[in-house]
C-alpha cells in the first residue's frame, strides 16, 4: 500500500540485492523509519523487539532471515543455528516456525553453493504468496462492499467498522480484514472507516488510523466503547475484523473486544465480517469456547505511550498508584454473530459446511 | 466513604464553619488534595474546572457557593450575582440549576440578616438529602448482592462489573451505582469490582479505581474490550453503571460503552442492573432514541492524561498527527437489556409500570 503516494510493502529487498529492509513497526504511528537487516542477528532482533509483527510478516522476515544466514554462510551448522535462533524468538508463532521449517526443507538437499539464491528465491516467494492471499480476500470484500455501496445507491461513503490492525502492516500487503477497504477505495468507492481505538494496546489508534490515512482512505478514530452507539444511529454500514485463529465451525478467536463490536452488530442488523486466510482456521478445533485466552501483562492497561507536546514519545500510568488490572488478549465471537468469512477463495457461512465447501480438502 | 481508613465526604464546611472543602478531583488518581473555597469566585471556579463534577456534587456546591455569598453579602443584589455567577459555570447541568433555584427560593422571602445562617443549613440539608438518596440506593441494591451472595453460598466474592465513575465521587457520599457495593463491603460480603477503564475519559481507570481502592474494596482495572469476555467465562455475577438519564419506560442513558456491556450481560445471563437517583428520571420522555447524544471534543480520545515515570502528570497524543476522533459521550441502553433499577424507593423492572409502582405521583 502507499505511505504518502509512495508504494511499500512491509518487507522488501535492498537495492544491492542481499540486504533487506523494513519498517520499524515500534516507532509507529509518531515516527516512520525504515531499518536494513543485514544479518541473522539483526532479524532476530526485529522479530523479538515486534519492529516486525502480525503473523504473515513474522513468518516472511523469518524467511529472509534464513536468506541472510545462507549468504554468510551456508553451511548445514549455520543454517540449524540460524533456525534455532530465529525459532526462539517468539516461539509461539506458528507462522515463524512454518517459514523456517519451509526454508529448511527447501534448502537442506542443495549443495552449499546452491543455497543463497534458492534461499532468496524461497523467500521472495513466501512474500508474493502472502500478497496473493490477501489481495483475492481483499477481491472477496470488495464484492460485498461494491454491493452495499450499489445497493444504497447514494454517493455517500460507506461505513466500514474495524477493530485492532488486520491491515497490509500485518502482512507483506494488504492486510486481511483492510485489503476489501482497500480494494473498494482504490476502485473509487468512496469509503470510511471507524477504526477503534482497541485498548490496551492500542493498535487500532496507532497502526490502523496510520495505514489507513497514509493510504489516503478517510477514517475517524473512536474509543472502543462507541460502536454500538454509532450502528444504534445507523452510522455503520458493515463490520470487517481480522482474526487470530479461527475454529472448523466459524468461531472466530480475535482481539479483545471484538465480540463486544459482533453483539451490537447482531443487535442492529449491521452484517458482520471477518477477514482471514484460510491457515488461521484451526480445523482441529469445533468449539471457540476451547481456545486457551491469552492473559497478558497488566502493565498494558495501567500504562500507555503517547507524544508529549515537545515530541518526545513516552510511557505514561493512567491508575491509582497500586492499582492492578486484567488483560485477557483475545476473545471468541461465537459464529452465529458473524455474517460470513472473507477467505482468499470466497467468501462463506461463518459455520462447519460454510468452510467445508470452500476448503473440501481440508475439512 | 473512606479514604485509606479516614471519613470523608466531597464536600463539607471546614472546621471555621464558613469556608467550604472539596477534594480536587482533576488531580485523582495521582495527587489526593483538598481545597478550601471562601467566596463565589472560589465557587465558580471549582464547578466550572470541574474540581468537582457528578450532578448531585455539582448542586451541593453551588448550594454552598450561595451560602458564601450570603456569608459575604446578603443583599438581593449580590445574592442575584452570585446566582448568575454560579449558573454560568455550567448552564446545561440540570442539577445546578436546581440547587441555585431551591436556595434563592429559601432565601429571598428572608430579612437580610437571616439569610447567612438559613444559606448554610439549606446547603447542609442539600448535602444530606442526597447522602441519604445514595444510601437508599445502596441499601436495596445491597439485598441484591446479599441474595446473590446466599444463593451462591460459597465464599468467594462477588464479581461486579462496572463502567465509568457512579461512585461518592461524583455525588456528595455513597454514589449510586457504587453504593451497593459499599454496603456489601462494608457488611462483610466479600466482593470484588471489575472496573472499566472508561475511554475516553478514563473515569473508571482513574476515579472509580481510586475511590473503591482507597476505601478497600477489591478491584481490577480493565481495557473497555475485556468486559464481554470475562461474562463469557462466567466471571461476572452482576453488573451496576449509574445512568445520566433514564426514560419513563426504563430506557438507559449513561456513558459511552455502556450498551455494549448490557448486550453482553444479556447474551450471558448476566444480571445488569442501573442505581439512579429518582430525579434522573425524564418522566416527559419514552424512547431513549429521542435523547440527544453530546458529541464531544476528539481530543479526549486522540489525548490522555498519565503520569511519567519521574512524577510528572502529561497529557499524551496516541494517535497519528492529523488523524480525527469522534467522540459521542454517551449511549442508550434499551430498557429490554435492563434487569432491573435500583432506586431510593427499591428496585423495579426498568418499565414504564415499574416505574410508575415506586414513583406513582411522578409517572
Amino acid at each position: 500500500m502507499k505511505v504518502d503516494g509512495k508504494d511499500y510493502r512491509t518487507i522488501w529487498l535492498s537495492d544491492d540485492g542481499w540486504g533487506v529492509e523494513i519498517i520499524d513497526q515500534t516507532k509507529l504511528p509518531f515516527v516512520f523509519e525504515t531499518v536494513r537487516l543485514e544479518n541473522v542477528d539483526d532479524v532476530a532482533r526485529a522479530i523479538k523487539y515486534m519492529l516486525v509483527r502480525g503473523a504473515p510478516l513474522i513468518g516472511a522476515t523469518a524467511a529472509y532471515g534464513m536468506a541472510l544466514a545462507m549468504y554468510a554462510d551456508a553451511s548445514d551448522t549455520h543454517m540449524e543455528a540460524a533456525y534455532q535462533q530465529l525459532y526462539a524468538t517468539r516461539p509461539t508463532a506458528v507462522n515463524l516456525r512454518w517459514a523456517l521449517d519451509d526454508m529448511t526443507s527447501h534448502l537442506k538437499p542443495l549443495a552449499v553453493t546452491d543455497r543463497p539464491a534458492v534461499a532468496y528465491a524461497r523467500a521472495a516467494e513466501i512474500c508474493d504468496d502472502d500478497v496473493q492471499t490477501c489481495s483475492s480476500i481483499g477481491d472477496h470484500g470488495f464484492k460485498l462492499i461494491k454491493e452495499l455501496y450499489e445497493k444504497r445507491g447514494t454517493d455517500a461513503p460507506v461505513n466500514i467498522l474495524t477493530h485492532c490492525n488486520a491491515g497490509w502492516l500485518a502482512t507483506v500487503d494488504w492486510g486481511t480484514a483492510l485489503a476489501p477497504i482497500y480494494k473498494a477505495h482504490n476502485a473509487g468507492i468512496p469509503v470510511h472507516v471507524w477504526v477503534d481505538e482497541t485498548r490496551p494496546r492500542n493498535q487500532g489508534a496507532s497502526l490502523t488510523a496510520w495505514e489507513l490515512g497514509r493510504h489516503g482512505v478517510p477514517l475517524t478514530v473512536i474509543a472502543d466503547n462507541a460502536g454500538g452507539h454509532l450502528m444504534q444511529e445507523g452510522r455503520v454500514d458493515m463490520c470487517i475484523t481480522g482474526t487470530d485463529r479461527t475454529t472448523a465451525s466459524g468461531d472466530v478467536c480475535n482481539k479483545i473486544g471484538t465480540y463486544l463490536k459482533a453483539l451490537a452488530a447482531f443487535d442492529n442488523g449491521v452484517p458482520f465480517y471477518v477477514g482471514l486466510p484460510s491457515p488461521t482456521v484451526d480445523w482441529t478445533l469445533d468449539d471457540g469456547r476451547d481456545i486457551p485466552i491469552e492473559e497478558r501483562d497488566g502493565d498494558e492497561v495501567t500504562k500507555i505511550q503517547g507524544k508529549t507536546a515537545t515530541g518526545e514519545v513516552v510511557v505514561v500510568e493512567i491508575v491509582p498508584e497500586g492499582a492492578h488490572a486484567g488483560n485477557p488478549a483475545f476473545d471468541v465471537t461465537p459464529s452465529r454473530l458473524v455474517t460470513g468469512l472473507i477467505t482468499e477463495r470466497g467468501v462463506c457461512d461463518a459455520s462447519k459446511a460454510g468452510l467445508a465447501k470452500l476448503f473440501p480438502e481440508l475439512a
